[in-house]
């Protein structure tokens, strides 16, 4: 509860732009510093997870490299040469009766970030958090602690030398009860972005009184037309399944075109072969390759590991019900070279991101030009897609007059 | 449970804006047309009120005139005129890879509003969903029932007419047991929205699992500095307080300068007793005007009554912190001439809306511009102030490629 209150408090101060980016600059220029001790704390993580018996998506989930830590300074650099969000007047009008209404930005508030194994995250947030000057409360997963702890302590120390409160930015131990607690403050709390899969998701929704945006999995699909280019496609499906699997922007399911299935499926199995992921497909798959069944419940998986299941499908109609079915609303491509049928799939699916002839895997805040993210939002209400330093405000309407009433 | 399930249907359909904008004249046609039974229908209501012995603000909520069956068929028109929110290309770049990246406005989908006894929300929030391509489940206050009924015939007489599905628009009994079924259903519902006092919104914040926007009280100050100009401040007040007393922007709390309280509290209690308006004050206030006392309690209550709480306060500062402390972050305005004073006030006010010199009654969908309005936020997240066509709105990504992958 405490942590809350610090924050309500911390919230009441306003930084200059100045003042942000001089923190920003100060947090970088530690991560540079004290990038071998952050490391080391992070190998101490590992070691912790892997005699836990964590699977091979949760360890690359964990793992920070020092290419990690040169993305996360490199991120910070952007986040400082964008635009402060705060203040910014988003329209202005003068009314009939004289008087000027301004809508400008502000910060939202306290936020409330809990998410699970990947440390970068601690970094990513705060910064975002910091430059649009919102207070946050870190939660992280105890697995990752020592190395949430470690960036953490850049954090702090930063806050110090710049004689900053430092409650702006907190992170929380390991108690449940008191996560609990606080998701019954929608007095002190503005909102709560619980980034995780569905245990965490869930015991978010059902226990909290303050506004959340949810940050679920992604189960993602690509369409392969009977217009596909079919070495873009199998370009981008290798990509988006095998580049970085544990990743929520990874492909899970692939339909192909029933029209092609006989010559694409088998340049997709030599393709998928190499790269070592592993097929499953329905019955009518199964007559062109020998790969093992896929159950209904496959197509509903997130697996973040190098599997990938097809169906067969009758045209981009079929293709759209499927993924309306067993999508979670987060990134679905079209491969075509048919313009109108990639119309229809863009404007029908209702995802964050819907792409014609690119891998999913770029819906991510760092890609789209925002610097880092916040997350990648799965919800409809407030901000959608990858949440960057726009998404973290609100607004107010400022209205001067001159004595005007109503009549 | 039905309700949800045929709205999800219907909001796959895409409605061109053609279309949207000839159902909305159809029901203005048929408002102007069935007028005299919509008001037979209202008096039924008010017949039925007044026996249970509601008080007059609730009368007043309820109650349609000739009035404001125009303004509703006004409000219709403005919303014709107003551009279509869907669609529209919020931001568009290419990316370095050639990616190119459009952010597209589209509806939030199916939206549950749950009201009170105001019937002409019927209607308004009828016509910002169709306008803004959404689906609506409506729940009116049980105590409106004939009049939204009559309101909402209107409505499903046009979508027949236009050959459109009816389940559009619904309008749900009074089972409680099945609103609170819906309130569980976030895989049906996209936003649900309660418009009303405590305890509505108290209920829905601990029952729903489906994202909420919330349209809360408004507990609003004026403060009165000690530049402020008496004339101006008079009228504001008076205008505030007495010109529709039950609505959310009326005024409730009034701050005065500690510097100016002799001559000005003078004024003021000649003003207010010539239109009724009682007046409660701190002990501090009662030395220069007789009164009754004004608790702690009196400060934090939304009269919507022709009340007044007063509170003698030292300078801006107190005036902020006071607001901070009882204000519901609705509407609050600061009556000064010193315009440095006016923007301490307007930066540190945490309020969807903040005045300088005018009335807080504003606030407002109509006032605004927007036509009619679905309601005025109260939270930061997603809408903040009058929410009309825009706020009813999402955005997905869509991005158009030639094989991009990510390195």
């Amino acid at each position: 509860m405490d942590e809350a209150i610090k924050a309500r408090n911390a919230a009441k101060l306003h930084l200059t732009s100045q003042q942000k980016n001089q923190l920003l600059e100060n947090i970088a220029n530690r991560l540079q510093r004290d990038k071998i001790s952050i490391l080391e704390a992070n190998r101490k993580d590992l070691i912790e997870a892997k005699k836990k018996g964590k699977n091979a998506a949760f360890l690359q989930r964990l793992t920070l490299s020092e290419n990690h830590i040169e993305e996360m300074i490199q991120g910070i650099q952007t986040i400082i040469s964008l635009d402060d969000p705060i203040g910014k007047v988003l329209s202005e009008k003068t009314l009939q009766n004289g008087l000027l209404l301004k809508k400008v930005t502000v910060p939202l508030g306290v936020v409330l970030i809990i998410y699970e194994s990947r440390p970068n995250v601690t970094i990513d947030v705060s910064v975002i958090c910091i430059k649009s000057g919102n207070c946050v409360i870190l939660k992280g997963g105890s697995d990752a602690g020592n190395s949430n702890q470690a960036l953490f302590s850049c954090i702090r120390g930063a806050l110090k030398e710049e004689n900053l409160p430092e409650d702006l930015v907190q992170l929380m131990g390991n108690d449940h009860d008191e996560v609990a607690e606080l998701l019954q403050r929608d007095d002190l709390i503005d909102v709560v972005i619980p980034r995780g899969g569905k245990g965490l998701i869930e015991t978010v929704v059902k226990n909290s009184r303050i506004p959340i945006i949810k940050h679920f999995e992604g189960v993602c699909t690509i369409f392969v037309d009977k217009a596909a280019d079919f070495r873009k496609a199998i370009s981008i499906i290798i990509n988006a399944k095998a580049q970085k699997p544990s990743a929520c922007n990874a492909v899970e399911n692939l339909l192909v075109h029933r029209k092609i299935k006989e010559s694409f499926l088998v340049l997709l199995k030599e393709a998928c072969d190499k790269e070592n992921i592993e097929l499953k497909g329905c019955l009518e798959t199964r007559k062109s390759i020998d790969i093992a069944l896929a159950t209904d419940e496959d197509y509903r998986t997130e697996y973040l590991e190098k599997i990938l299941s097809i169906k067969i499908v009758e045209d981009v109609g079929e293709a759209i019900e499927f993924i309306a079915m067993y999508g979670s609303n987060h990134s679905d491509a079209i491969i075509t070279e048919d313009d109108d049928v990639a119309a229809r799939f863009l404007q029908a699916i209702d995802s964050a991101a819907v792409y014609h002839n690119a891998s999913t895997r770029f819906t991510d805040g760092g890609c789209f030009g925002m610097g880092c993210e916040i997350g990648i939002s799965t919800q409809k209400l407030h901000a959608r897609g990858p949440m960057g330093l726009e998404e973290m405000t609100s607004y107010k309407y400022v209205i001067l007059g001159e004595g005007q009433i109503r009549m």
